[in-house]
């Protein structure tokens, strides 16, 4: 068990000012030994439904299911047949409910939990048919038009950058970092993330960079100061950009990083250099080809792009929890999906490294630095909201860690530019 | 001029055994003048439908157009008013027959001219329509069924070991080399590329790998002797198989490499690796699930695989000059249909290098050794064949330099397997 673990598995056996689950009270002898059949025949309809995970399963005060021949490697405790029942109804969406509001508790490792369940799933076989992954695709709850997308990012990043600087560390970079060790620090890994970004850019100073999403801005500041180029960045969340103009001055750097506030799509001119880390998830299948056209008109017959996203091996909808919850409007692609947005431009693939084990690294790291500013998230918000964003961020670990998404960084060039690299050692010569 | 282009123009100019074309003889001044400006408006109309590439056209002893605005790059003569009919009927099918016969001639450089024809076809943006892209990709002339590979293959790779010896160096590998500096030799370059793939598939001595299309099998006898691994290697071509059998057992690694004569669809068993260098061009789209099935079968729950293959930018058919003489049945695919081999059985794609620019080197390597031994091919076949195979990795070349091709290596592994390298610099540090 490690610090992360050890603190989840701490915060769920008492944490200060967690809501105590109320208790069924015993039943009498006969009627308990019903009841307890009843839920001990609910519990297992619900662990063959998962899959078989190597999880106990049990209802508070009453019926517990171990998972068949093997030790679990957590207890899962529901608060109530009521609650085992909802869940059992949806499990995909009102697990993260019952979970946030209390209703269920976790003992043992939450992140090992996730990962068992996400193991089991994917081994029962119970992958979406090609008919129900289509119709996700084209069914997204939560359209990105342009004024839809204002209201699915306003939703997740304008919650308060005071909140997002408890945990993302000193970079405010809230992508996955590049750790050159696994031993790497956040910060560090950040950094570096930032630096292999320029390098496969090819950044020369006095160029030109547009980037589409910018978050807190760091990306651009950094390649502002460490490469000497003259950046735009573009983002639509009002918190992120008051926050990044703020900085830039204070680090003299307003000269040469510019924030607007607005859509990628509003991106004109001609750049050296076009990058995008982290907005694709946010932008839906369908605009991939106004995305690429975008790229294709800022960088004419020459220059490099960027794009940094989560992807899938496979077109399939976000967990829908995560989906309702936290990311509205948001879809993890295929790498074929994100082919969309290239083929019609002829723009070249030149590089594509998938980077997921960095990403469940970033998040462990994330994790802990959240667990350790708990009470202050407490305070900010409730214990709903701390336990909802744990849940988002261990679920986010072991979707990594079991290849459940994948962390694509993929380089490009218009097809008619020679203006690339030769090989890719020179991401790796300090 | 470099020496191959001047090697070219010199066998242009008056090459031994290259059959004299025939002179149209001197018309009367009249006849002449109408002829001319009859024969100078069919040479407008070829020059305006390939985008007016910077080239002369001409009819021997007759018309000439020159570029608009440009000095050219290269003079093509067609013999007579019949070949220029005969090519402006259908010139992506023509031209290159006629060039073949001798009935068009080249002055200048052969790469230069292809290289303009090529852009200039680009910016008039003569894009195939979505429709015809599909429909090419549903008809395609040579279907790769089990006996339809074996005829096309035998086409091209039976033709005689000899006459492949003759320019595709020492280590017999008809695949895009890897030059870690422009510099490197072709033997070198191939070499270098055999251990690039193997440092992708992470070999450890004891482990076995199987290949899918294996030439002469030198990769295979590679993996042997210097990473210690077991291959079993598959073709379905008898004469590459006979050759690489014979040479396996004069280099004492018989006992650690198997050569298998038969289909890649006929692969079982398990295995730690698997790889497929230059064998996907010949499997077509509608097999790719097959073969992913096949990787993921002998992989199981872990092992990492490459496929290593000739692409696109955006789905096209390959140029139907080259897919009739040369290549029949042969399709280089998107990014996005390749990745139909991986998306239905959950495997990751881990890397994607895209090396189109080391893949004109190798052209130009080969048909600098093609041009040095032309007399030799002469004597082997005839003055057709060696005008063919001049015009083939000469438009090859010019296919990969304006980024009409590409050349796609992808790593991938199992899903479900956390056995994959943490970054790339493993590859960058001998």
């Amino acid at each position: 068990m490690n610090a992360v673990e050890q603190s989840l598995a701490s915060a769920e056996k008492g944490a200060p000012g967690m809501a105590p689950a109320p208790v069924t009270p015993a039943l009498p002898a006969q009627a308990g030994a019903e009841g307890n059949g009843f839920d001990r025949w609910l519990l297992r309809r619900l662990q063959s439904h998962l899959g078989s995970p190597p999880v106990e399963l049990a209802v508070r005060n009453g019926a517990r299911v171990g998972p068949p021949g093997a030790s679990p490697v957590a207890r899962v405790t529901f608060a109530s047949r009521a609650t085992l029942l909802s869940v059992i109804a949806d499990p995909a969406m009102r697990f993260g409910d019952a979970y946030s509001n209390g209703d269920v508790t976790i003992e043992g490792s939450l992140i090992e939990l996730l990962e068992a369940v996400y193991h089991a799933g994917r081994a029962t076989g119970k992958r979406d048919s090609l008919l129900r992954r289509a119709a996700s695709t084209l069914r997204r709850p939560h359209f990105n038009t342009l004024t839809g997308s204002r209201d699915n990012i306003h939703h997740h990043y304008d919650i308060g950058n005071e909140f997002y600087e408890l945990w993302l560390g000193s970079t405010m970079a809230y992508t996955c970092a590049y750790y050159p060790t696994p031993e790497a620090t956040l910060d560090e890994a950040q950094v570096a993330k930032m630096d292999h970004v320029c390098r496969k850019l090819l950044l020369k100073p006095g160029e030109s960079v547009v980037e589409a999403g910018c978050g807190w801005g760091m990306l651009a500041m950094h390649m502002a100061r460490r490469y000497g180029v003259r950046v735009r960045a573009f983002n639509i969340s009002h918190e992120q950009i008051a926050w990044a103009r703020e900085r830039a001055a204070r680090e003299g750097l307003a000269g040469r990083v510019e924030y607007v506030e607005d859509d990628y799509r509003s991106i004109s001119g001609h750049y050296d250099a076009f990058v995008s880390v982290g907005m694709l998830e946010h932008v839906g299948v369908r605009n991939y080809p106004t995305l690429g056209g975008i790229a294709q008109r800022v960088l004419g017959a020459r220059g490099r792009g960027l794009i940094h996203s989560i992807g899938r091996n496979h077109p399939a909808p976000l967990q829908p929890w995560i989906e309702k919850r936290i990311f509205p409007g948001a879809y993890p692609p295929s790498l074929a999906q994100m082919a969309r947005i290239f083929e019609p431009w002829d723009l070249s693939i030149l590089d594509v490294e998938n980077l997921r084990l960095h990403y469940a690294q970033t998040l462990r790291h994330w994790l802990a630095l959240f667990e350790n500013a708990s009470d202050r998230v407490r305070a900010m918000f409730d214990e709903k909201f701390v336990r909802m964003w744990r849940l988002y961020l261990a679920g986010s670990v072991a979707a990594f860690t079991t290849g459940t998404l994948q962390l694509f960084q993929v380089v490009f060039a218009p097809g008619v530019s020679n203006d690339i690299p030769w090989t890719r050692a020179h991401l790796y010569t300090p």
